[in-house]
């Protein structure tokens, strides 16, 4: 049986996103398949006793500098959206709605929004930008519309959040392969090593 | 001139421990001097607004797992104190009072407290054992004693960490070269690269 790496992120979360745009190299490169999960953070902060990075004092200032100096590392493009953090739960909402199960579908429209947001400095707290995103893919704008705000996908992210907390995943971006959990766009090398060993 | 790296590390500070072990590698590598500076995250918990990592539920679990994977990658031995966090005060004040400005001493004796510690396991806020570790180094039992309770020494250290926590130090291990701050053991490869390229 072929191994997963759980990817679970948040889109209030540029590391996320960074992850996003380098975890599949890291999957091909073991033969691995992802499983896209996108999260809610806001579900953990209490839980866990922690709040959005950049709400701490000196250390916000710090991780800022410190992501874009990341993204520069690494070459991806990047640029904080002008309101951070924002709520992204229709983001979510819009990724199970239209992909479902389907994970290539979940990968690639996670990305658009990810790239809506820190490429394009767009502002995907707001649903309209995220039915020009979904349009752009193919899907129908008002048949989006209508598919976030019903029952059976809230009920269906909040199933999945769920699922996520009982894994303890309390950061974005997480990954859990074997059981083991590793946290952090700057963990990406402990899970590529993970996978090229199986556990060291 | 030369560039220097300003170290700061907490000894109660496993990821401070892991760097001490390696950050000699990274200045070698590129020439550069390091500034060792024994550091009090008590002092900047507060203004932060963050704990001792293990002090968090779910994260902290991680973060323990974490070290020891962290440890076993670089090949670094490595065991948790039994009593963790702990007061490094006293371990602060013999490394400044037996080494004073003279920074390959500083390292010397810093290493040594926190492989006694890290590797030992060694209870390095009881003064008996950093006392033990001051007498292998060929410093007198009781001058070092008697220096470690000095008022002399006591306003050396806090002036020290004060200093630390203008240049903003929140963190441990913490690095600054050309004002650049580096927060971590895993930004080892941030120091690196800038020290390398002059920044990018």
């Amino acid at each position: 049986m072929s191994k997963t790496i759980d990817f679970y992120y948040e889109f209030s979360s540029p590391y996320g996103y960074l992850a996003a745009m380098r975890v599949e190299d890291v999957a091909a490169k073991h033969e691995v398949d992802i499983n896209w999960k996108p999260f809610l953070l806001g579900a953990v902060f209490k839980q866990v006793g922690t709040k959005p990075l950049l709400d701490y004092p000196v250390k916000g200032e710090y991780s800022l500098k410190d992501m874009y100096r990341t993204a520069r590392l690494h070459n991806i493009p990047f640029e904080m959206p002008t309101s951070f953090p924002f709520m992204a739960v229709n983001a979510c909402r819009l990724v199970i709605w239209a992909a479902g199960e389907d994970n290539s579908k979940r990968a690639e429209l996670s990305k658009a929004i990810y790239k809506a947001c820190y490429e394009g400095g767009q502002v995907i707290s707001d649903k309209a930008v995220l039915l020009d995103v979904a349009e752009e893919y193919g899907y129908m704008r008002d048949e989006a519309d209508a598919g976030i705000s019903s029952d059976q996908i809230k009920a269906k992210l909040k199933q999945e959040v769920e699922e996520g907390v009982k894994a303890q995943v309390f950061g974005s971006p997480f990954f859990v392969v074997d059981g083991e959990a590793f946290w952090g766009f700057d963990r990406l090398d402990h899970l590529d090593k993970w996978l090229e060993t199986g556990g060291w």
